[in-house]
């Protein structure tokens, strides 16, 4: 039972209403020991709590024993938000999913933790109305995960990103006491942001045991455009043209040659392969604009100088095209199993300088790197791929993706657009924060969390924290 | 020279660049003594910093004096957000307004605390892009004052507040410290949001001294709707309707009988005065969309019930339309001198249900009560038409505000959808967010701000604190 004492078990045991949901054994430590980022971190317990009650007794015993609590999702977080890196608790959520309430009129859902973010958004379809938020995890991702590390995802560019969708939690706070923030209305200016703050704050500074999440009408349609470019500085010009000339995409994407190679590689679809960038647009709203829409988007790419334009003729063929940017992922991991998925982001005006570096990078550490993602909001997605058992190429691997930080954040962006910064990321954050913003940071935590018992390892760099790849 | 010691300001003379920025006379005291709310209270210097470098000195000479800071801008709050109501110094920053920088291919505004917020938009639209926050004193408030107390607006229905456009900020902390938070990319995951956090913050917090705001492409065309109903129930129905249908207008206001009256006795305009409610619509986006939702919002209109339907046949009759309810205001204090006007915000399905409790109101404490606002997202404005020097009726006038801040809160609702909370809704903080809220927003102003000297006196309700509206 590593370092738990057993009248802490004792006292645990009384506090959760099922034995069943007290996880103990080894093979269940170990399933919760990793996330989709880097490291293994064995906790010493995992509890799956299923009600606010359950939860707030669980934080009030860990605060008097100063034992670290982790919440956790799904585990699909690529920045280490959920690992146990100083052992403790897991906390699991994703048992917690039994209330999933749509209220059209007032065009809010309320959830529950563990509730699936794409379930929300199936079941606001039902009701004409969406919820925005698209991580590409959404299938497995659970909300309180998105709602901890503030998930974004393509549809970012147009809606805004998890955030922009919450207006009321139920928390439990580091002490154990529980507390209600923002309400049931989109507009609230009582007091401070609490909400906002909890949001993103990567379960650090409270448990979020209920959502209300704000709903708009759902688009009555949307079509697909696939853009081919010879010059990858062009497909970045197309992006400011197509914003600035009146028309608000919902989805904005962009495949580099690489991206290109390593789908084609993995299943062939006729892409060319002698090209320099992919642009995926999607249009969404009145069937008449979006025709007229449709137009303008293709005069302007032809201005620009893109090869070929092709535009979906149903939402059948809508899916194929956008096939391509889904198959990225599992595309690239065929080459090497070791993929390190960053965010960095940087203003839009800034992609084609931002591609410039990093092929810079990849040249001066030999690497191997695929870059696709959001463009449209300037939040790209370099890939390495790499194999983590070589320990060498892993070395130059770090001192790459230190590089990329560094660029994205001279470039007058941040270290991370949608993944959170968990353990990995942490050992940058003065170099973007400025060592008063993130000391004001640290006084937000201090205040709300004396003992210091959730998440902890998280988002704040420990002293001589550097960036570790490897496990040894 | 009030409180302030001589080697207090002969520091601060050493602070400021020039002498004409620092206000001492009596009649420039008088006039930064009150705002649109309630009360008067003297500060004892006013300041017109300039620059960050000016406002981190005053800051830093302040915290070591222990003198308390009120930062304004244009004077405008309804709240009581820049009112000095423990003396010390007022910071008026409406004279720093010289930087409006359009960055259009990134989507983004950089601006100076002191720049007028409809500046904002109009020089976005010479861009073909549009900063959507509309308080109705757009053309006098600063971008500060809006940012302080998270302005809303008309078209906060469809594209939100003031907070959802702030993606940087330049702070000066409690401590004198500068800072930048957020950056200049919509999407940052990188740490706690301590930009929402500011925003809305009331000057509590920190202070404002550059903002990078979020523009979006301006939509082609617009289209305005005017819908007189016979009962207020129907106009309620309407709204949901319209929002369920697939239609997500830009702005949907309301204007109950009291306003009409007002409105006609003021300059007649052929309004009936026998309906019960009018709704305005805006709808916009590409001419062709609207055109289609046009017919279907009057479709919805018919279907609930309405007695007519006034379609705006171009620019000229829409701003004819919108007259009306921009005349409200300037109605309704011809009738008596002070108007109280308030923003309890309830779930845009309890706006039948809080016009109910509105009129028990009226009757119970017999004052006049004028009801319009933005009812697409609940945020009614019920205002108070009365005489301050009637200390009686005031007295009534309190119970009744307290009143009516219950009904919001027993609806689901807020306190302020879109004015905040200032020195004049603190008593009312415990009823809305509980011990455990207020204690959590305190530890957050306790740790950045330790001395107290960031507008104290505000949000937090002092011991004892009732809301009081008359200076006797």
């Amino acid at each position: 039972m590593g370092k738990l004492s057993k009248e802490f078990i004792a006292e645990m045991k009384k506090v959760m209403t099922s034995e069943k949901r007290i996880l103990q054994i080894e093979s269940d430590l170990y399933s919760y020991s990793f996330d989709a980022s880097f490291g293994t971190y064995r906790p010493d317990l995992v509890l799956q709590p299923i009600s606010t009650e359950e939860t707030a007794g669980i934080v009030r015993l860990a605060n008097r024993f100063k034992t670290p609590i982790y919440p956790r999702g799904s585990g699909t977080s690529l920045s280490g938000g959920p690992l146990p890196v100083h052992g403790g608790i897991v906390l699991d959520f994703s048992q917690w999913d039994d209330k999933l309430i749509i209220n059209a009129e007032d065009l809010i859902a309320t959830v529950s933790p563990g509730v699936i973010t794409a379930k929300i958004n199936e079941k606001a379809n039902e009701w004409g109305l969406m919820y925005p938020p698209d991580p590409s995890s959404a299938h497995v991702s659970t909300i309180s995960g998105n709602l901890a590390e503030n998930a974004g995802g393509p549809r970012g560019l147009k809606y805004g990103v998890t955030k922009d969708y919450v207006i009321g939690l139920e928390i439990v706070t580091p002490e154990g006491d529980i507390m209600r923030t923002g309400g049931k209305t989109v507009k609230n200016a009582t007091g401070y942001d609490l909400t906002k703050l909890i949001v993103g704050s990567e379960g650090t500074l409270g448990i979020i045991t209920e959502a209300t999440l704000r709903l708009i009408p759902k688009p009555l349609s949307s079509k697909t455009i696939m853009v081919l470019f010879d010059d990858l500085v062009d497909s970045g010009r197309v992006i400011s043209k197509v914003l600035s000339s009146g028309i608000f995409p919902s989805k904005m994407e962009i495949m580099d040659r690489a991206s290109i190679i390593a789908v084609e590689a993995y299943q062939p679809m006729g892409l060319p392969m002698d090209i320099e960038a992919i642009v995926l647009l999607e249009l969404d709203g009145h069937p008449e604009a979006i025709e007229a829409e449709v137009k303008k988007v293709k005069g302007t790419c032809l201005e620009v100088g893109a090869r070929d334009i092709v535009i979906a003729k149903d939402d059948e063929h809508a899916r194929e095209l956008w096939k391509a940017r889904q198959l990225v992922s599992p595309a690239i991991v065929r080459r090497k199993p070791t993929k390190i998925s960053e965010d960095a982001t940087v203003p839009r005006s800034q992609i084609p300088e931002m591609f410039r570096r990093l092929k810079e990078i990849e040249n001066k550490y030999q690497i191997e790197l695929v870059v696709f993602g959001h463009a449209g909001d300037g939040n790209l997605h370099p890939n390495i791929i790499t194999d983590e058992r070589d320990i060498e190429e892993m070395k130059r691997v770090e001192k790459a993706v230190e590089e990329i930080f560094k660029a994205a954040i001279e470039l007058g962006g941040t270290l991370s657009g949608e993944h959170g910064i968990g353990n990995m990321k942490s050992p940058f954050m003065e170099m973007e924060l400025g060592r008063t913003g993130l000391e004001m940071m640290k006084r937000i935590k201090q205040a709300w969390d004396p003992n210091n018992i959730l998440n902890p390892g998280k988002i704040f760099p420990e002293p001589g924290q550097k960036l570790v790849l490897t496990n040894g």
